[in-house]
């Protein structure tokens, strides 16, 4: 960690909430382009979020990124996946040589991937752009103890916080977070539990692939799971729930991208209020579905931003006396 | 119209069903794709779609290009739209600009414009980037009377396939549809009603913002409309309706982007057999949800088409007998 870096404890003193003045204006920029009132539904909710977020009325996105951080888990012990745990240290490499799903998603989309090693279970080669920001190879089994330390889990969140700020530096105004890791659906499922109190049959869905007998018995392990979690205050993973438990204003600068068809998701953003811009039945992981609703939130961004007003372009607004009753 | 332009009955006999062959084997490659099963959901569905209608398992979009028709409604006469007609020719100057919803998205999203004059009710002036298949300048009121002939109909429809060919051969591969024209949601729930057989009651909305007792009187107008409309066996606007029970093979070639707040829209992609990509709550036409979903189309595309095999990603697949029962 260099000099500079930021900890744990500057990033929650320095999180404010939304700027709220910048919301009002941009509500009122909306009310003045070239459309029906209201016409262009949810995109103009996104662009008043999105006015908050950056401060003024006329928000633009210029650079984008998807951080995919791969790790390990020492749940997959339990027999909860049904593909070996080698399979995140090759998909790694996937992600690298641009055949994975958000590799192709990233290109298509203007997209930059930003490749990070957040505990992958074997020793990866160098590659100019795999970051390593790894503490252990892999975590150990939350069924049997802690992940981690509290310690190991606040170096892992400083990492992050850390990685966020250099893209966002180096010119990125949208970051997408992606996942990759062998077991990560029943370590956020024990998450999602834990933070928000629901049983794990409310968590727990089927992954990768589970059939009923399966998933059974991968509930039973993220039941397993909980009692180390709570007593631990279980810190990783799962990361906007743990993010908006951790810093509620954090949720201000979040966008609900879409809801997967793992059943845990649905109950996490509605923990967080985010509604979801897409529901596609994607249940893929590695940053796709916040990849794919990235056009869209930037559109939403552009339309307020860059929308001629009626009197810019001298088209006749509607008769004010015939505004509708409702 | 130049000599070698296609006649409607040359297109309805040169309209084949979509490539099954093609689609077959887009689904036997998805299943080799570094990915567990059915994890893209929806975007699988679509890619498969573009396989048929490409001709290949390996379908690419390049270029994507936005129509948007602009024309005017007699019906305006009768009091069902809260904006002056005028708007029209001046919603075409505002995209020849640049400043409307749909100019701003197809800057950002990569769509080329391509403005038509389909009937506005003014003169327009000579814009390099807009074209002219003005037959007349605006429809007659179809509250009245037939809102053109069935040669001018005819025309309209010839003059589209044309224009849609055209931008096809200049290297578009995917084409949204978009509007501009004050009435149009009129005549489109007359047309919606015609076609489905449904009550004006399920098939009319509030528009650009009509109040509850203004609705009704829209309704009113719908219904008187439709008398003419069964008659003349009414046939241009509500394109994809229209294309879809003139040519039920057109059907396969049509992606439904979105589904409007607009309540006829829904009738119409159930009567289409499309499911929506996108719910976003938006009504402002222009071609804007369509040019929003264009993203995701080409994605879909991109996925089936670059996305590494297991084999040749050297990825470990799932063990075959843990295939999940369901």
């Amino acid at each position: 960690m260099v000099a500079d870096s930021v900890t744990l404890a500057q990033a929650l003193e320095r999180t404010g909430p939304a700027n709220a003045s910048a919301m009002a204006r941009a509500v009122e920029r909306q009310s003045n382009l070239t459309k029906p009132p209201g016409s262009l539904g949810r995109l103009e909710e996104i662009s008043i979020k999105l006015a908050g977020i950056f401060g003024t009325e006329r928000p633009a996105i210029g650079g984008k990124a998807v951080i995919i951080a791969a790790g390990d888990h020492g749940v997959v012990a339990q027999g909860v996946t049904g593909y070996p745990q080698e399979v995140t240290a090759q998909m790694v490499m996937n992600f690298l040589a641009g055949g994975a799903a958000i590799s192709v998603m990233s290109r298509h989309l203007g997209i930059r991937q930003v490749i990070v090693d957040a505990g992958v279970a074997a020793d990866l080669p160098e590659h100019p752009d795999l970051r390593s920001l790894k503490i252990d190879r892999g975590t150990s089994d939350i069924s049997q103890g802690p992940a981690m330390s509290r310690q190991q889990a606040e170096q892992c969140l400083e990492a992050g916080i850390n990685l966020v700020v250099e893209v966002i530096e180096s010119g990125v105004d949208l970051v997408a977070t992606g996942d990759m890791g062998i077991g990560n659906t029943t370590a956020s499922s024990a998450i999602t539990a834990a933070v928000t109190g629901l049983d794990p049959e409310q968590t727990t869905g089927e992954g990768t692939g589970r059939n009923p007998q399966e998933l059974q018995h991968k509930i039973g392990v993220v039941r397993t799971s909980l009692r180390p979690v709570v007593v631990d205050g279980f810190i990783s993973g799962a990361a906007a729930l743990v993010a908006g438990a951790v810093c509620p204003e954090a949720r201000d600068y979040m966008i609900g991208s879409h809801v997967s068809a793992e059943l845990g998701h649905r109950v996490a953003l509605a923990e967080l209020g985010l509604s979801p811009i897409l529901d596609m039945g994607m249940r893929l992981g590695e940053g796709t579905g916040a990849a794919l609703a990235m056009p869209i939130v930037e559109v939403a961004a552009a339309t307020l931003s860059e929308m001629a007003t009626f009197a810019e372009a001298g088209v006749s607004d509607r008769d004010p006396e015939d505004e509708p009753a409702a």
